[in-house]
């Protein structure tokens, strides 16, 4: 049952959210103490929630939120054993957006320390032996397992779009400045987005809506059942990468149709290094605090992460911003005619173990660009996990790309591309 | 003394800052009570930090931190009754910078309520008859009392030119993303930005320089003693304000010479709406906690605040932005030749009365465009209150225009211009 289905029972008063929260508190039961999503998740906090929310375009839906992300009545432990048991004064306000759109927060979830590098213990939910991705492990693992059917996942780099491409699940990274990233903990004032994930693409719409507080991008307007119309797309495969798996993407654009490939402009390259160093400037100020008053309580790869910025200055911080303004005024040269590309959101299936959480090369320009982008679940790859492929539109372009990601979706469930749900 | 000379004799030895701490303390305890500049002063704290604070470029500087910016060991309470007594649990990362950089906080200062309309109860330093200005009104009035000798504020309107003008002191509102705004209480993500306050511009700009962590900004390097080489400038009389004082820049002109007249471009005017379209939008989502959960505790101006927000839309924002990067497309129209423009800080000395805090007329503009703005103090108007001149530069030029303050100031104090201690 879709989100969005739940929803619209709840508020027209034909399902209660109370019973809706029984249901995936049972599941949740199960499945989580060995998928091991949650940070936070109290039964009875929950039950309590479900008795209070409110009957808005999410009422009812179970729901959770990265552990970076503040909450007024639940701890705020950013991934880290420097902030235990922390309280937060308020939700953060695309929380509040959430809470007062009905949702019935489950908890809330696995994040890298200081979403960054350092992985919780979340497992994938297709193969216990993989990552599920980071940083917002607990919400794409939760998602993928159906433990929830909405939640708030971060980028600054590929947080959002990768974890959910390796756990089945779609997701969108917004442009800048349309969801409030006040109240999740910094890293990078240019880069960070909040991420919104559902489990497929018009319950996605559904919550971006919401969080961007515009109705008009609803599943109703903005991507009624049946399929839409396609505009067309450019097929962009940036990087020279032997150990990428093109094969979903391009099992896809077979059955999409109407794609062109793309060249890569001279400039594509750089802007990896640009990112890192924006990245790197501003996280070190971000940070500041946790190095100088945290560090014994901070995890190993979170030292190296911050090291690694002692050489940074202000010169690369605004070499950076500099590239990124050029590609912005050359960006024909990646979408050419067309508003969308596609690109793969990961190089593959997730990667075996659980010491990294997979790499981020096709999310972090993107990221530094500020395109919006949405990853689309598109079937399974070899070793039969979960594969996702990227849509891409220009800067601000978010309604658009939610129409274009509907429609792709409906063509590759159309030809049977599916999307499965998780353990 | 000047803040950079402390610092020197300071973090050099020959001076500690335990004893500069009770020097400051003593005036404190003579000013405050009429002055009430500050929401949380606790003189053991004061003297505990005095003991530990380190030996940066701020050593021993008495430091004042509006109350908008989270402290881990000083109340935060966003000049608000909805929150009281509540306790951040790091320091906003521009905070821990100066701290580290050796400052010594004396206390949090008054705040307007969430640094929008309802002011606090701090008097103008000049004629306690008058207000500070705001929202910063407790970091100017110290400044201006010399009660700190460094400061920080905020503005998302006018909030920390104004009150610098109309306390005497110099301030900066820096071009976006340059000085970290994570940890300030959030209006709108777009204009918010924290603003560096001091008593000249060479403190400002070492002040800048931590805040912004570019050496090269402090005054040895920018700005020499003696006089520094003055730039052309445009002379920038945008409002049609039958209210208005423009003796001050006047004035200032006619010493400074090398001032040309500019015409104001037709889409001048409009911008103001566009500024008010974008804080509105962002500020319904980021106050939506207070205005859902905090309201019966919020003040009548904050209600009236709020309530004017109830019919934007996110059309009304996405053309405040369009007007916006319009309008920096034809920056060209207000500078001319020249890198910087002079203009009034605000349209005249500090308004007789509590109630308000001043017209923000002339910085709501600049901070739409993301224009660094530095205030002067530019000596006093008919009725004896101290008054500024604004040099305003284009987007990211922070550095050339601290350095062209600084020649301004150089010149109107060898003018006989002064800036006198207040009360």
């Amino acid at each position: 049952m879709s989100a969005r289905a739940i929803a619209k029972a709840v508020a027209s008063g034909k399902l209660r959210a109370e019973a809706v929260t029984e249901i995936w508190l049972d599941r949740i039961a199960t499945v989580e103490p060995a998928l091991r999503a949650f940070i936070h998740h109290a039964p009875d906090q929950v039950r309590a929630l479900a008795v209070s929310a409110g009957q808005g375009p999410l009422a009812g839906v179970p729901f959770g939120i990265k552990d970076v992300i503040d909450t007024a009545d639940m701890p705020t432990g950013y991934g880290s054993a420097a902030y235990p048991g922390w309280q937060p004064c308020r939700d953060a306000p695309v929380v509040h957006l959430v809470r007062r759109a009905g949702a019935v927060m489950m908890g809330k979830t696995v994040s890298t320390e200081f979403a960054t590098a350092a992985p919780g213990l979340t497992v994938n939910p297709f193969d216990a032996a993989r990552t599920p991705g980071g940083s917002s492990s607990g919400t794409a693992a939760a998602l993928g397992a159906g433990l929830i059917l909405m939640g708030l996942g971060t980028q600054t780099s590929g947080s959002t779009i990768r974890p959910a491409a390796y756990c089945g699940v779609a997701a969108m990274k917004p442009s800048p400045r349309l969801i409030e990233t006040f109240g999740v903990k910094p890293l990078s004032a240019t880069l960070d987005v909040v991420g919104p994930m559902a489990r497929d693409v018009r319950d996605l719409a559904l919550l971006v809506s919401v969080c961007m507080r515009r109705a008009e991008l609803a599943p109703e307007t903005l991507a009624p059942d049946g399929l839409l119309p396609l505009e067309p797309m450019g097929l962009f495969l940036p990087v020279h990468d032997p150990a990428a798996d093109f094969m979903p993407l391009e099992r896809a654009a077979s059955i999409l149709g109407s794609v062109t490939f793309r060249a890569v402009p001279g400039w594509w390259e750089g802007l990896g290094s640009a990112q890192d160093d924006v990245f790197a400037w501003e996280a070190s100020a971000s940070l500041g605090v946790d190095r100088d008053l945290h560090w014994e309580q901070l995890r190993p790869e979170t030292h190296a992460f911050l090291r690694r910025h002692d050489g940074i200055t202000f010169a690369r911080w605004q070499e950076g911003i500099a590239a990124r303004d050029r590609a912005l005024a050359d960006l024909d040269a990646v979408f050419g005619d067309a508003d969308f590309v596609i690109t793969p959101s990961a190089p593959g299936e997730a990667p075996l173990g659980h010491a990294k959480t997979g790499p981020a090369t096709y999310n972090i320009r993107w990221t530094l660009l500020g395109c919006p982008c949405v990853t689309v679940p598109a079937g399974f790859g070899p070793a039969g996990l979960p594969v996702g492929i990227q849509l891409v539109a220009r800067p601000g372009q978010d309604a658009l790309l939610l129409r274009q990601a509907a429609a792709v979706e409906d063509r590759l469930r159309a030809a049977g591309v599916e999307a499965r749900p998780g353990v």
